[in-house]
């Protein structure tokens, strides 16, 4: 279009948030007629809602401490409305569009766009007859995909969190470049990718909204029955479990570890970025969930690690990671987890990502720490 | 992420538009502290803005007359401060992402998802040598591409307009699902479409604050020294300029012209969809932009049209489209010079597109209409 005609209402006038190099950061508004406005955000950004203060000209600034390194979603709450600053563009979180910022990682540069082949990312459209409804997969196809046109591929299905759907990875995860990265150095192994919406039904950005058993379960039927034999039939994979992983983030290892453990014989290779490991196996009432105490090998995940020999042999990789910044919920679930999983003798690779929270930084280090590990 | 963890404001409860079967629309929006809220949006949607009023709950709505069928921008301007609906997804229109909703046309099914076989849309990375910056371009793929795997396909170059990116013709337009229906019904040609951000620079919503001459000149110099080439060395192209086409909508539709003036040689079919066709050469300074008055096709666009014979026998499809509802600039521009070219005796084809405004609606008829006409 041409807004000179259609632009009804004329674009406040707006700054980027400005990085400063000792990672504070000032966010403007210009809102004259508002009465308070405020910045809050992501886990990483810091304890917010920042209140902000308006100068002659109607712009409110703040100035906030110093943020963790990496992306964090943020957003304006003016006079109480939730508003996405208009300089930024916007990611799926909280189940709709947020802004989101970069507060660079010095020396950090696995997930930049490097003078490397880089691989694709494609929408595939399909119909999901568990559901009875046309769904959207974004598949990433490693840069050699196209080239050498016999060449089979293994898959990891690589899923987001809460409130977030199947443009995470790419968008704030940054995952094709991770990939592109790893695989021109030899680090990884050629692989696709698919990232697909954790939700049967329209994203819900609190879990504990729902039916987690039920949601769970849909999803479940989904990657099972529509989106596997979809990918194996438009895609040159490797179509059998030693070449499959599944991972997820929070919800998304949630997720993962609920999937595997009815569907071991379709994952040899499964992982969970910062999903809390939960205790008990019915997940019908999330204020039941047990995220503390002891965990049970025996029980958990309807007895998936009873037989820890058995599970080592079959399960080629267990991967658990979470951020050492990351709220206490998480860590004393994944980490009493990690410990009576040791303890009874299941192998697992456990991840530590130093001083970051529950946020996309964790997740780019898991990615650049899981991706090597996979199908060797 | 979990929000239940990340969450520091609570989203505003929130309903989204209701379409009514006569195409009025109910908007509402929960923003209990503005004194003021209107909605405003795209060229289809009225004359806007619309005033809202407030309910006992703090919940303000309005109901409009009745909208014209298709995709529309839309927003909420709060206390002056314009807001996106946060139960719409963002599509990025305006220089930044912004909401957007679909008033169904009845009967109208030409870019409907379909049991057909769908094509791919593909990220493509690449660097931008003219720039020194990496770029993103959205490639479309027709269903059979992966399967022919010695086939070679023709090129669409298929821009956007200003204030938008390289993700409206696929998020607003639907570009590939009418590409998708068009192919599967043997009605036009299985080919590639290649969609790009027609800007060197980061978008301006508005083309009147640019030097125009010097943005088309770089994305110019875009299209020619890097993307041709990297899409004809990264996919199965038919690499010449009788399989080549160029489209683009709006100043996309201008760009189009101002890029085949120069290149003819690379492109053997052109079409401009409700792009004002202009009088003048140069562009450096907006306001002197003639869009009425008579077209001289002698000296417009350098030449390109002075020997009529030569360039029907060269342009083997030029393609004129406008809505019949558009504002008055595209259509006397647009109109009076196909009247002239048709005079000088220009074969080219002209389309109408009735009742729809400068909006999506024509654009997607536009394309339905061009795409089977292409690479015959």
């Amino acid at each position: 279009m041409l807004a000179t005609v259609t632009c009804a209402a004329e674009p406040a006038a707006a700054k980027a948030p400005i990085v400063h190099p000792d990672k504070r950061i000032t966010f403007s508004l210009k809102a004259p007629e508002a009465r308070s406005v405020a910045v809050a955000g992501g886990d990483g950004l810091g304890s917010g809602p920042f209140q902000m203060t308006k100068d002659a000209n109607g712009i409110w600034s703040v100035t906030t401490p110093p943020a963790v390194p990496g992306f964090h979603y943020y957003w304006f709450v003016v006079d109480g409305l939730q508003v996405n600053d208009p300089t930024s563009d916007t990611f799926f979180g909280y189940g709709k569009p947020t802004g989101g910022l970069e507060v660079p990682e010095q020396g950090a540069d696995y997930y930049a766009i490097k003078d490397v082949p880089h691989g694709e990312v494609r929408e595939k459209t399909y119909f999901s007859k568990s559901t009875g409804a046309w769904r959207r997969a974004l598949v990433y196809t490693p840069a050699e995909y196209d080239k050498n046109s016999k060449a089979r591929y293994p898959v990891l299905y690589l899923q987001h969190g809460a409130g977030e759907n199947e443009t995470g990875w790419t968008r704030q995860g940054r995952a094709q470049f991770i990939l592109d990265n790893l695989i021109a150095a030899g680090k990884a192994r050629p692989m696709i990718v698919v990232m697909e919406r954790g939700y049967a039904t329209p994203a819900t950005p609190d879990i504990r909204q729902e039916n987690v058993q039920a949601a769970f379960s849909a999803f479940e039927k989904i990657v099972v029955d529509d989106l596997i034999p979809t990918i194996d039939a438009s895609y040159r994979t490797l179509a059998d479990r030693d070449h499959r992983a599944m991972a997820g983030l929070s919800m998304g290892g949630m997720q993962t570890f609920f999937i595997a453990s009815h569907h071991l014989d379709k994952f040899a290779y499964l992982a969970n970025l910062s999903g809390p490991i939960i205790r008990n196996a019915d997940l019908s009432h999330f204020s039941e969930i047990s995220m503390d105490g002891p965990f049970d090998t025996k029980t958990a995940y309807g007895g998936m690690f009873s037989d820890p020999a058995a599970f080592n042999k079959r399960v080629r990789l267990l991967w658990v990671g979470v951020g050492t910044a990351e709220p206490e919920m998480f860590r004393t679930s994944i980490g009493g987890a990690v410990k009576a999983l040791k303890s009874a003798g299941v192998q697992l690779v456990y991840f530590e990502s130093d001083g970051t929270a529950h946020e996309w930084q964790t997740w780019r280090r898991s990615l650049n720490d899981l991706a090597p590990r996979l199908f060797r």
